[in-house]
């Protein structure tokens, strides 16, 4: 159940690869960490293949839905790469390539004997409208268009666009959380788990099976914007269990 | 680029952890490859919060687009597992505790020890009209209605769900694929691999940055479910690459 934190983010994974199991995707993992911790709600992952009609479609549908959209894969240098053509598509704006990106790659080829060719300057078609988003390890930048930001697919350079992205997000209330280990399958705390959510409206509670020191356990993880009402509702859960009789051990509050 | 293989599949993973990043999707990978080996397209993943309405729908747009649909997460005990009744509201169908699901459960449960309290009996309710897929690991079923799979988000679970699925599915034509790796960047060989591809269109190519002998090279990796037009495409690539002098090796042919 998701918390009213006001800025939302939808994710679109472009490419083939991770649809036929060829790739294993990390990037979703790493973006949804980063967001939460800066205060913005992962909403929705799409995963689509290296099809223009689809990206289109995708990304029309996340930006109308959600504050951002992130978009990963699909802006190198090789014929599979139509992520910015894609997404000119679906601003209906032009995109060539862009002086300010060949600015920015010329000069850091040329130092590290890299020759700016014909299909390394694909990686220069910028979307007319959009703003640069440097990369700081293979140079060739993403960019931003309206409220979505077109990164790369490998994931060392998609953080650092991630990163250089950040500053000119807006961000929301940032999701607390805490989690209570019982050393209890789910099935026998989850009466007790349900009664506890209906008295804590504003505080979202999950169970997640886990395996911990050599036993299955359950992970209790109470999130919420309301850090007062976070501790309230965790100490209280950690009385009833105790009142009850079950095992359990308190885990430090994060952001997630 | 999708290829023509008839048969087709779409993958919802439920669950508000993967979008919190608390928990890091395993399921993808192995869905995506285990679709490839048999023969299903898997063709487009989207991840939904735990919310009935987001669940709803996406299961409704991809099972009007997909032949089949796999969704992972949200039948457990507790209050937040609420994927079942959302598949009956998306199928407009009565959900119950189902008799044939308590039947398995409860001679199980008894054997381990385990009481089937009310927690418990969640995990029998079941869609009208719905399959049992059978759960070798925890013994809670998930289903099948129409051409939709539930299955469970833990990994070990829904691997074993997955495989007793799997022989109730219809399948396709095999995609296979055969990798080249190149010792050069993507942007040296992009020229001559976007050549390669306009010759070939019932071969789609791919061109994914790869690490190998501690040296940054390309993985061309080529995929046909036309064996014998895949072998031919790779010969002749690998022609043209010796030809314009780079170095190269092959690997071997396989599904994917």
């Amino acid at each position: 159940m998701p918390l009213d934190t006001a800025v939302t983010a939808g994710l679109l994974v472009i490419g083939d690869e991770i649809l036929s199991g060829r790739t294993k995707d990390k990037n979703i993992g790493t973006i949804a960490d980063h967001l939460t911790a800066i205060g913005i709600a992962l909403r929705e992952v799409r995963v689509v293949a290296d099809v223009e009609e689809a990206i289109v479609e995708a990304v029309n549908a996340l930006r109308h839905r959600y504050t951002y959209v992130f978009t990963t894969g699909g802006i190198g240098p090789t014929h599979d790469d139509i992520t910015a053509d894609a997404i000119a598509k679906a601003f209906e704006v032009s995109i060539d390539v862009d002086p300010r990106a060949v600015a920015i790659m010329k000069p850091a080829y040329e130092k590290r004997g890299i020759e700016l060719n014909g299909a390394r300057l694909r990686m220069a078609r910028i979307p007319a409208g959009a703003d640069l988003v440097v990369n700081e390890v293979s140079v060739a930048p993403g960019f931003r268009i309206g409220h979505v930001i077109v990164m790369a697919g490998v994931p060392s350079i998609m953080e650092s666009m991630l990163k250089s992205a950040t500053a000119s997000l807006e961000t929301g209330c940032k999701v607390l959380s805490a989690s209570i280990v019982v050393s209890h399958a789910e099935g026998e705390i989850a009466e007790l788990f349900a009664a506890h959510q209906a008295s804590w409206p504003n505080v979202v509670m999950g169970s997640y099976p886990a395996f911990t020191d050599g036993q299955y356990a359950t992970d209790l993880v109470l999130r919420s914007t309301d850090a007062e009402a976070l501790s309230s509702a965790r100490n209280t859960l950690a009385e009833q269990l105790a009142g009850r009789g079950f095992k359990w051990h308190l885990l430090e509050q994060h952001a997630s």
